[in-house]
């Protein structure tokens, strides 16, 4: 192995040593540790979901904020249709049915084409919602951080990105401890607050600046609206049946098995928290979550149980980004191997992680949490858009799927399908309904502005895969290759170029530019010395330029015999240090620049070492 | 000509069509023209060298104002000092006398680089603060656009910038127009101010944001430092005996008499505008300029004069930064020609101007007017070191050169270029005193290591010249090239890339790395047919890298006759639009930069072009 640059060491420090292909593993997941890692997700988002229907209500008065209860319920429902027409997806896609591929499978190339858009933007702004959310969660425990929310959110992305380079496994153990203390904390809050309310012990929460009214009338708008944001706690149940062949087997049951533990702890927090909200007289605030605000109410203080909850909660948001730094590059992969996205995102790294998508993750949920100043609730009318297109996309998949196959009791699966189709594609009318002038509009143009990026990448590549087939070409045979060596002066480095040139072809020319008739003399003088035996040309220069001269040169000799090569050999100074290549001109750059664009000519450089 | 690129085309739109060497002309200067061309520096120093003396009284309260005018004075006399101190270069250079060409020539190397190092930042900080000066001007007239400045000298900056690059002509006409109005405007400022004296009708002026006295005592410190600050009047006044060689015949007698003149106009207006400042009873202000003060005390409001004043002021202001724009290149191009700078500054582009340095100079320039948030008084501080090194090197290497020469009176012209040394060493000791540590430590520190980069730029030309020179050298005649084609595949590029190893030399092998058995075996059967009779030799790979196999075969082969070359071929799409690169690897790069720095080995593309 050669010795290594700065930079490559550099990246070895960051991300780690080398893997070797046969070390790569994968962990299968029990049950438990099943929820943990494909639950983050869906269980992290009851963090914000209450809030979000809170923070719309408040605009038609604190008295509107008692509609949160039956609206909760309302999702809950929709969830519950929702997870069963997805565990039947479970079943008949027990290799993994993320909405790409059934959609693909099922409906075709676009519907394929608009799902994968709509999961990769979903992806970026689950990594930048539950990040937000987190952080949320920490500055209301720590409100003097809330100046430097956007700071927090970065070194997040930044922890997340560098963690998933040098490759974290999806390790039942880590990933099982945050997830099971933010469900147990969020339990024993709903518990308290259940018993306060049972014993009478309750008193309302008083909100640091409250979201103000608007004196808007609790009109059909304004409650679809308080809906859609309601519906991200929807977000992130299709992680389960994505990850089927993750489980043990029997595969398919034990993920079933595992969705329904899903749902159920979900409903129940989701509903707990926002009936508590309603009995606290939660207002939400410009600087703190509900959920603080209520564990502050239910403990009575900022004690220990209190920070418990806001730690668990930042914990699983974490987690929850983290999942996407998982699916994000291996969609990206997919799409890649389909010829839909550049090759550059098929490659696993030396450490097995998929580099480039999660770089390009990264950089993307980081430009718009800057862009957003790092606030959940400004995120999330981007964020519903595609998940519920991939939602509707996918359900629709399964009917046709069930249509097209006929086993035994089809039309009960189409029907149960049908139903999440239905309801998710009307939560998706009333999402872009409500949140289009929000922000939605950007999700509205960006679905389709890739899909046109995946269509043209497709063609692309089968262009190129067209140009470079070998299938009734023939090579043209042997032909001459004539060798130019263009020189600046009489200098070892020229020698040394001249000897090379002399090894690739019989036919070597030296070419000198004439800017000053006295340097020109001395040349001539001093090539019968040192000129190896190859013929010197001196071409004329009008307007000073060394380049001109020299690409008139290089097109005549070629238009002779286009079919013959032509090559073009220079001295390049590879200097000791690299700053050293701050005194000396590029010029080798700028001739293979110019005649890139040439047929059979090539350029050539032969490095010229200096010593110091 | 080849076709052009996107790039290219842009570049002819901002700078301009190439013009031919034979088409460079000076146009030679009268002794008008000169005064215009040549002394916009100085002259436009008095728009804000009163300002800086008050701004300093002001600090021990408005009483110590009226020091200024013996301040000015004796600034005066010395500045009358240096300009007959410089008279004598005139003629003893009659090429021209910079500081550096002058401290070289009579003193040495080391005292010419740090005369050089202080011209340069001594540019550097003429644009910055004629730039913010004319900036004032211009807010002074328009105060709303105060919140601007920086902008607004950012502004200049690029338009200086891309004027320099298409080459400005240093043309009379245009440069007389401005010069003569602004010395037409000030002296009839000056004539009205004087009679309304006359006729009793002064009434003070009335200050905007006064600086506001800090109760400092007016004791020595405070009055050397107002002083040094006063020195500025003196900028620029060597642009004369630099330029000699741009007059007509008789040129020194022209140059001589053209800076008599500057220094009659430079006193009068400065003494003038400094005692009138007295009699207006103008206080400095943050927010409006003296010389605006005065203009609007002396003809009683903001009236056509009035902006007529301003104009002036803002035009020659603009011209004395575009001085710098021609004397910066000028003296880096000197520079680089004597090995001290980069060779990328001895260059003049296509349009005859020296395109680097214009560059350089307009990013050092915009960088300080940041940092100093475009604010002339904040910038003095910086300017003063750099100008009057070079003034005393200048009139010491002239006291050395009478010295030398021992010609007829040398000891009068040696007493008066010493006198001038003296003078100027003084103010040189003065203003190194009072302003270190208001910012002039940044200029005490930049000129040693400028110093120190021109010393390790010259070091690393003559070694580069050592390690080139064919004196005592013998080239190691004729060796052996074993060319080595990496091969992903069987396809049209690869077949080509082949096809071209074989006109370089009758030992090609092609290299595949087994990462995946099946298309192994895959290759190994077309190879038969398309392999054009090379040899294929297949590499290992555990880590799934295509590089490090490929490394350890060249290192194999160049180790075996380390004598002889290798080179590696490969093929390089080329794709037909420049964002298709985004669809491709750069593997060819990432092989070429791992071996550069391996001898004897060169590594070639073959580009292949992509049709669409």
């Amino acid at each position: 192995m050669p010795e290594e640059g700065l930079l490559s060491q550099f990246k070895r420090f960051i991300v780690g040593k080398p893997i070797p292909s046969h070390l790569a593993h994968h962990e299968r997941l029990s049950r438990v540790t099943g929820l943990a890692v494909l639950s983050s997700d869906p269980l992290s988002s009851v963090a914000y979901a209450t809030e979000e229907i809170l923070r719309v209500l408040i605009l038609a008065g604190a008295g509107a904020l008692s509609i949160a209860s039956p609206i909760a319920f309302i999702i809950a429902a929709i969830l519950a249709v929702v997870v069963f027409s997805y565990r039947q997806t479970i079943y008949a896609y027990p290799s993994g049915g993320g909405a790409y591929i059934v959609a693909k499978d099922n409906i075709g190339e676009t519907s394929a084409l608009v799902a994968a858009a709509s999961l990769l933007i979903d992806y970026v702004l689950t990594v930048a919602v539950s990040i937000a959310a987190g952080v949320a969660a920490i500055t209301s425990a720590f409100p003097q951080w809330h100046v430097n929310r956007v700071e927090l959110t970065l070194a997040f992305v930044v922890v997340l990105m560098l963690g998933n380079l040098r490759g974290i496994r999806e390790s039942g153990q880590i990933f099982a401890a945050p997830t099971y203390f933010f469900v147990v904390s969020i339990l024993l809050l709903i518990a308290v607050g259940i018993w306060r309310v049972a014993t009478g012990t309750v008193s309302p929460v008083t909100a640091v600046a409250p979201v103000a009214s608007t004196g808007a009338t609790l009109g059909l708008f304004l409650l679809l609206t308080a809906f859609s944001n309601g519906c991200t706690a929807m977000t992130g149940v299709e992680a389960v049946s994505n990850g089927v062949p993750a489980f043990k087997p029997p595969e398919s049951k034990n993920a079933a098995a595992t969705m329904l533990m899903m749902v159920v702890l979900a409903i129940t927090m989701f509903l707990g928290i926002t009936l508590l909200a309603h009995v606290y007289h939660i207002v939400p605030s410009e600087q703190e979550t509900v959920v603080s605000q209520l564990a502050r109410g239910v403990f009575g203080s900022r004690g220990f149980a209190y920070y418990a909850v806001q730690a668990g909660t930042m914990l699983i948001l974490v987690l929850a980004a983290n999942t996407a730094y998982a699916d994000f590059p291996r969609l990206a992969s997919i799409l890649a191997r389909d010829r839909y996205l550049p090759r550059q995102f098929m490659n696993q790294g030396d450490r097995l992680a998929f580099s480039n998508g999660i770089v390009g993750l990264s950089v993307l949920a980081a430009v718009l949490l800057i862009a957003f100043g790092g606030d959940t609730h400004a995120l999330i009318p981007l964020y519903m858009i595609g998940v519920f297109v991939s939602f509707t996309l996918s359900q629709a998949g399964m009917v046709i799927h069930w249509r097209r196959l006929r086993g035994p009791g089809w039309r009960t699966s189409a029907f149960i399908n049908g139903l999440g189709a239905l309801v998710t594609g009307i939560v998706l009318l009333v999402v872009a309904t409500t949140k289009t002038l929000e922000g939605a509009w950007i999700i509205l143009l960006l679905i389709p502005l890739n899909v046109l990026f995946f269509r043209m990448t497709r063609k692309h590549y089968d262009g190129v895969a067209a140009q470079l087939s070998i299938k009734g070409w023939k090579s043209p045979g042997p032909r001459r290759n004539t060798v130019i060596v263009p020189i600046g002066g009489i200098y070892r480095s020229v020698v040394e170029a001249l000897d090379y040139a002399k090894t690739l072809s019989p036919d070597v020319r030296a070419i000198y530019v004439n800017i000053d008739a006295a340097s020109t003399e001395q040349v001539k003088k001093e090539w019968e010395r040192w000129g190896e035996g190859v013929p010197l040309v001196v071409l004329e220069s009008p307007y000073r330029s060394l380049m001109e001269p020299l690409l008139e040169y290089v097109g005549q000799v070629s238009g002779e015999h286009p079919e013959d090569y032509v090559t073009i050999v220079l001295p390049e100074f590879v200097p000791a240090r690299w700053w050293h290549h701050l005194f000396h001109n590029q010029r080798a750059l700028l001739i293979k620049g110019a005649l890139l664009f040439k047929p059979n000519t090539v350029v050539t450089s032969v490095p010229f070492h200096l010593q110091h």
